[in-house]
């Protein structure tokens, strides 16, 4: 069976774009970018599954917190491209143990962070199956031409990451304290995107597999290789946490060497942790040593 | 719990709306409708779940058929607002029967009906679970404010139905002939929504989970009651099936009386069935005697 990105290249490969459709990218991104004729901004769109017994579990998550948590990762998405969200759609599949109640928590969750962010839910689909399991798109707008892309990193450009990592993983195995709440309820950095689109960040993308793989895909679609250093981590993780760990949504990004960024924005760190390179396209080096994309791939195990 | 129509009404009223988003229209018709800043075009949106077991087998259909009937039901939606595709998303969640050959076939069913109605394939998401279940999202443009709405009905118009209803129902029962092949590989009336929404046809809904409910959510939306004569039936199909029968994908649509309408649109006819009346919203009667809403309610059996 193909693993995640050879599935994705084949696709890419065979969906063909009309050249009226407006399709400024298509597969392969967080989102893809849509011109619409005669509009000001571009959209962009993302869609994400989350599965009871993947990416949550009904014995330790509210139904608030996988309605949150739902709609956070398709926000992060946006967020990774410098974008404003628009409004969603969520198809939700009930599993056989699931009551009104559960029902009423999950919009409830799903709607406070609608509504902190200013996205419209203006549709959906329901029906049954064996666990739960919803999908959400998310459209969001960003100025003409000015999306965050992962394929635009240049050689020589500096990588950062927000934030400390590392804290949904711990988080994960301990279900305690600050680093379970990271983890049921992620923050999709929407203000910081738009901030670094502004700011003269060229490659962006969201941690939600993990920096080595994530930073390995980025890599991998500007042409480049990436050395670092260990990343900052959550308080309590691990150096695996933090290079491994998925779920954080915190950003990673490049800019040119000289582009002035703050340490923090919104009290969060911003941390410079290496360089791009010329070289094999998608390698990545921790402190000069080869670092394997031991991230989350969702369809490896196949 | 709720029946589908209570949970969406629920959301209806707890969904913020924000004045900027450009929301024409949320939760409740067969596609959202949003007007980008600045753009031509109102954007149409709609999502659509499939499951195993539920819309399809892997005992009867080939991975192709899936695929197909994946995008035909959102295609559906984007042709009963008038509409013209643009592009779709695809979230699918694998069961563990499924194989690279069905995924394979599974793409190629979908992407042929793409690349025949020029609806770009732009992004997706994958991941594993019991059975097979795909969500897909289609995206549509129409004229500015020329969207078909099932809310737009009015006392005096006519009622009409394309096709010939309860084919899709037969062939689920005998899984033979014309009627199987239609069950299984349904036709989104593209064309015909476009010609309707020029010839101004004020109303229009696909029969997605059979007449008497559609009838009575397109009356229900419009405030008024229904009435009509049998629609015309596929050949072989009984009373029942033309009824209550889910799954025909024709248009239902209404339209001031004197609208001059041809008998059939490419090769398919487009039959008066009964007139939009004043009285209890919602109600449908067939030949003067109440007809209830039998048709397929995703969520009744909670």
């Amino acid at each position: 069976m193909w693993s995640e990105p050879e599935l994705v290249e084949q696709l890419r490969r065979k969906a063909l774009v009309p050249p009226s459709a407006g399709i400024v990218l298509g597969i392969g991104d967080d989102c893809a970018i849509v011109r619409p004729r005669g509009a000001a901004e571009d959209w962009l769109y993302t869609t994400d599954m989350m599965l009871e017994g993947t990416h949550f579990l009904r014995t330790t998550h509210t139904a608030a917190d996988a309605g949150w948590k739902a709609l956070a990762r398709g926000l992060s998405d946006i967020a990774a491209m410098g974008g404003e969200p628009r409004f969603c759609l969520l198809s939700l599949a009930l599993g056989p143990w699931v009551d009104q109640r559960w029902v009423d928590g999950f919009y409830r969750g799903l709607l406070s962070l609608a509504n902190a962010t200013a996205t419209a839910l203006i549709g959906g689909d329901l029906a049954h199956t064996d666990r739960v399991l919803c999908d959400i798109v998310v459209a969001g707008v960003v100025p003409r031409g000015e999306a965050l892309r992962r394929d635009r990193a240049r050689a020589g450009d500096a990588i950062y990451v927000s934030g400390r990592l590392g804290g949904s993983a711990l988080g994960l195995e301990t279900a305690r304290g600050q680093a379970w709440t990271r983890h049921k309820r992620p923050s999709p950095r929407l203000a910081l995107g738009g901030f670094l689109r502004a700011a003269g960040v060229r490659a962006a993308m969201d941690l939600s597999d993990g920096l080595s793989l994530d930073l390995h895909r980025l890599a991998a679609a500007s042409g480049l290789c990436a050395e670092i250093t260990a990343p900052p981590r959550f308080p309590g993780a691990t150096l695996d946490h933090s290079l491994h760990g998925g779920e954080d949504y915190e950003l990673l990004f490049t800019a040119p060497p000289r582009t002035p960024l703050p340490a923090h924005f919104e009290g969060l760190p911003l941390t410079r942790i290496g360089t791009m390179r010329r070289g094999l396209a998608g390698a990545v080096r921790l402190d000069g040593a080869p670092l394997e994309p031991l991230g989350y791939d969702h369809l490896k195990s196949l």
